[in-house]
């Protein structure tokens, strides 16, 4: 038996308060190797009564990646209070695994050999919106969805998409334009629109901040903006706007300030100054996002600081009703920061969604006390490389997947933030080399799969773009150079993504088959009564294929593609065209 | 090569930032299979610069446990920030691990793979009072010191040391007992005290309080406590209390409130009541402490008793300068009110030493943003299995020991708070069978080790009890009665402690050889200059054992023991009595 695979830890994706009353218990061991897991369990102060021999619970293996196995169960204590331990078999040998290691049999002198989780406080439990696992997400880059006002465009603006996007040109894009084409959001299906950001900076992308209580003049005032919320609202669109406090803009009056009166300016402890005076040859002198210095860093730690930016967070949400806050560069500003953060705007309204830019690895966010969710990038990663770029098969892919719900609590995951694209990365068009069966695919996947995916604004007409600043074109509202097949195609799913739950984030996920030599896919996500399997067939050629799992026990099936309804014959096989996919609804 | 057996995972025991500019980090593979480890790391935003291929730092073998070795180095980032992996070269085979897996190469087309600790914020940087890693503790229940003052005793006092202690028994002691000992302790040389609970409570132990705000009028009264913690800063000795805030006693007037007036009470959302009427039997219908009616469980999510403890918690550091807070049952309280706690209570005095009692692996609780330690009982079955008890032999100690290590980071191990008994476990002269020469030699294995050693009254002079109440008889003061060779063995040690940073917390710690035949072991603590070597016999024979290690660049060395300094001669070997032991201070 390898034990050195066999890995659980208390207090992270490993076991958490999934609610105020359940635990989630999950155990990694190596891949195929374990027959049979169990829980065995029971109250700290409780074991003499010997309920740690009878409460036993088998384990199920909810997932593999490249070298492990991972199984699941979950458990209500009766008062929110368990020692634990795993037993595991592997067909011959059966181990019991603690917290003090490796043992034949269950020790029973003492509890302290076992796995601790003290107590469920509901204050700790993560906690995200409710709102969010039933959301679609579209980003708008404000310079560049529409133009609805000529009055506040910048000086020199070019006209409306005659230009490729530079780092510094302007096309006067802004809030009317966004006011204007809400019936085309609507029309789609999206309900939530996540802004890059909007207040008073220098550049297009006003990413480097001079006043985060302003609008910027060429999206508009304050006024419209109000309107512009109040219409999403209206329409049951939520709104999500761009947090760029980790770094200040150059022009942003306390860091002139520091530039102008250097040590004397009252302002230097508001950023990272290592020796004055200030330069910025040939390499800034202060710290600065990367190596920009144009994007001095801000001092979170500095009390004046911290204050002046939790007003911004609870002002624009008081005064504006927004819904959630996308933090920028979140990972490289402090947790104690993040921590008060979430604390006061969220005693202004409790179910704002607090969302992080992180593209790691991000459990030390995702405890319930900082964010409700991450960009999900190693998502995206995945994703890209098996749909668009074809460079791993089906068996990698599933795996990749598989590893990064492992790598998350499911209350997480449901509310992970599942881009295919963003401003900062190539369009999709342009990865998978413009092939629209592959990207259509994709987008099934993603728009099918648990999490709430985000739509990058043009990506559902098939607009192009390499990396940025190619990525962020002017919208193409000229109907005939929108790709309408790929529109309806993600209205559709979109769609079905609001009509039957499954298609979002309820049920319980498995994948149950991926093969390299056709390089098709299936999962299902099943719950009481209801089971929908998704098959992908990621190749040039048709596939046919059985379903490898016991559906005996359901009566019917639906195509919801199709929106066909079958009762089940004894072969049940699935046909698709080259990359092809369907959802299929079993029903009792 | 056994990739399953990998790991390292970012923020946590495995990378963190030491101080302020380092980071220190570790990675866990296979027990004996890798020859070298590398560190390959650079800044996140400058891997095009090709650093990625030049900056790798070989990794040292810090120590090994049952299944793994763990390997070490730390970096001090220029910026403040780090992408890294690990090369691993086990003697045939070459791989890189990274946040994405693994590759046969360093992949160099993007930071992404790589692991991240994307900035060092001052204020997330875990930091225990400085104080705190040069004090040896001495844990005092009051009631069972001294009895310095017969006109506080509670009634029916039995006299001192007349009977056994009982669960309800009272023998009277008090403040002004302790007072009168300070010489003793200062003696001793201990210069940390912990005292179990002191304010107004019901039993003898007074883990059931009912005033927070006042001392228990058995032990004193307000003035004499004040003289009592002056006296002791007098002698350089801190003061930590018992804070026990994961549930109130049954006669804490809110809960009595509660008892009476049931669902009217103003104090119902105080605890947690199932149902009411509130009923003890057969079992209580609202959470305790285990199942203990006489201990309600506090609601810390409740603000007014959130504000009510945080009060306390400031209190008696505001009106009384003490030193330290010791959290019963802490892991049972919620984490957000531990955040709120160490922020109100450190706001009075910043270096305010903050322990959670918590048995298990507890990282969770000490990420900075918590605790400064807890009460390190896995230090304690290691150490007691091996030289109480002789369960274990020298090999599994050592790496129980050194699994120990590993599971916390060095600034967390510095400060651990490493206990032999207290007044929940039964005494070690009772643990060790009465057996003297493994007494001693267990005290310099404590007193010698990293972390904070703390002494359990009346162990340094050899008094005996079973588990409580047993363990809590009255101080013996009468000198014939005292084992004073084991108190002066004690005190020895202490004096080396305080005398030689080596023996104490400076110092790379490593082990270096463990011999079950024999059953001893070495460990070596190592700093610029200066080597201490450390040798433990665990046998009732005598020893003689080789040095394996180079020592030549050292030219002398001092037995800190007998004083005795020598030069090196060419082989260097160790005599050890039976269950004898070493400190041999290497210097250049």
């Amino acid at each position: 038996m390898h034990k050195e695979a066999i890995f659980h830890r208390p207090k992270n994706e490993f076991v958490y308060a999934y609610d105020e009353k359940t635990l989630h218990i999950r155990i990694r061991t190596k891949k195929d190797e374990m027959e049979t897991v169990h829980l065995i369990y029971g109250d700290p102060y409780d074991w003499k009564k010997g309920n740690w021999v009878s409460s036993k619970l088998p384990m199920v293996k909810s997932g593999q990646d490249t070298l492990f196995d991972y199984w699941f169960t979950s458990v209500q204590p009766e008062f929110r209070r368990m020692r634990y331990g795993f037993e595991l078999f592997d067909g011959k040998e059966s181990i019991v695994y603690t917290e003090k290691g490796f043992f034949r049999q269950a020790p029973m002198d003492d509890t302290a050999y076992y796995f601790c989780f003290p107590f469920i406080n509901k204050v700790d439990v993560f906690k995200a919106p409710k709102w969010v696992k039933n959301t679609v997400w579209y980003q708008i880059f404000p310079e560049r969805f529409a133009n609805g006002n000529p009055n506040n465009d910048p000086k020199d603006s070019l006209p409306w998409g005659s230009a490729d996007p530079s780092p510094t040109n302007f096309f006067g894009g802004d809030f009317q334009g966004i006011l204007s084409h809400l019936d085309y959001l609507q029309d789609l299906g999206i309900n939530g629109i996540y802004f890059t950001p909007i207040f008073k900076a220098y550049s297009n992308h006003k990413y480097d901040t001079i006043d985060y209580f302003e609008i910027d003049p060429q999206f508009g005032d304050k006024k419209t903006f109000q309107k512009l919320v109040d219409e999403c609202h209206k329409r049951g669109i939520r709104i999500m706007l761009d947090a760029v406090f980790n770094h200040s803009g150059y022009y942003f009056p306390p860091f002139q300030d520091v530039l102008k009166n250097g040590e004397t300016s009252k302002y230097k402890d508001w950023f990272h100054i290592r020796e004055f005076p200030l330069k910025t040859e040939p390499m800034p002198n202060y710290d600065t996002f990367g190596f920009t210095s144009q994007m001095p860093k801000l001092n979170t730690e500095n009390p004046e600081v911290k204050n002046y930016l939790l007003e911004v967070g609870k002002y624009w949400v008081k005064e504006f009703d927004i819904d959630g806050w996308r933090l920028d560069v979140a990972n490289e500003v402090d947790h104690t920061f993040w921590r008060k953060f979430r604390e006061e705007v969220k005693s202004i309204k409790e179910d704002v969604y607090i969302l992080g830019e992180i593209w790691h690895d991000s459990m030390p966010w995702l405890q319930g006390d900082q964010f409700d969710a991450v960009m999900n990038y190693p998502f995206t990663y995945g994703t890209l490389n098996f749909f668009a770029k074809d460079e791993i098969r089906a068996k990698e892919f599933t795996e990749t997947i598989q590893h990064v719900i492992h790598s998350y609590p499911q209350n997480v995951n449901e509310v992970s933030f599942n881009l295919l694209g963003s401003h900062d990365t190539p369009r999709i068009q342009n990865i998978a080399n413009f092939h629209q069966e592959k990207i259509k695919q994709m987008f099934a996947f993603q728009l099918g799969f648990i999490g709430t995916p985000c739509i990058y604004y043009g990506d559902e007409i098939g607009m192009t773009g390499e990396q940025d600043p190619g990525c962020r074109k002017c919208m193409e509202w000229d109907l005939e150079k929108q790709n309408t097949e790929l529109f309806h195609h993600v209205k559709k799913l979109i769609d079905l993504r609001k009509t039957y739950p499954l298609m979002a984030n309820e049920g319980m996920l498995k994948f149950i088959e991926a093969n390299d030599e056709t390089n098709h896919f299936m999962y299902v996500k099943e719950r009481e009564g209801e089971l929908l399997l998704t098959v992908m067939n990621h190749s040039n050629k048709p596939l046919e294929v059985r379903i490898p799992i016991d559906l005996s026990s359901y009566e019917k099936y639906t195509n919801l593609w199709t929106g066909e309804t079958k009762r089940i014959d004894e072969t049940l096989t699935v046909q698709l065209e080259r990359y092809g996919f369907t959802f299929l609804l079993f029903q009792q």
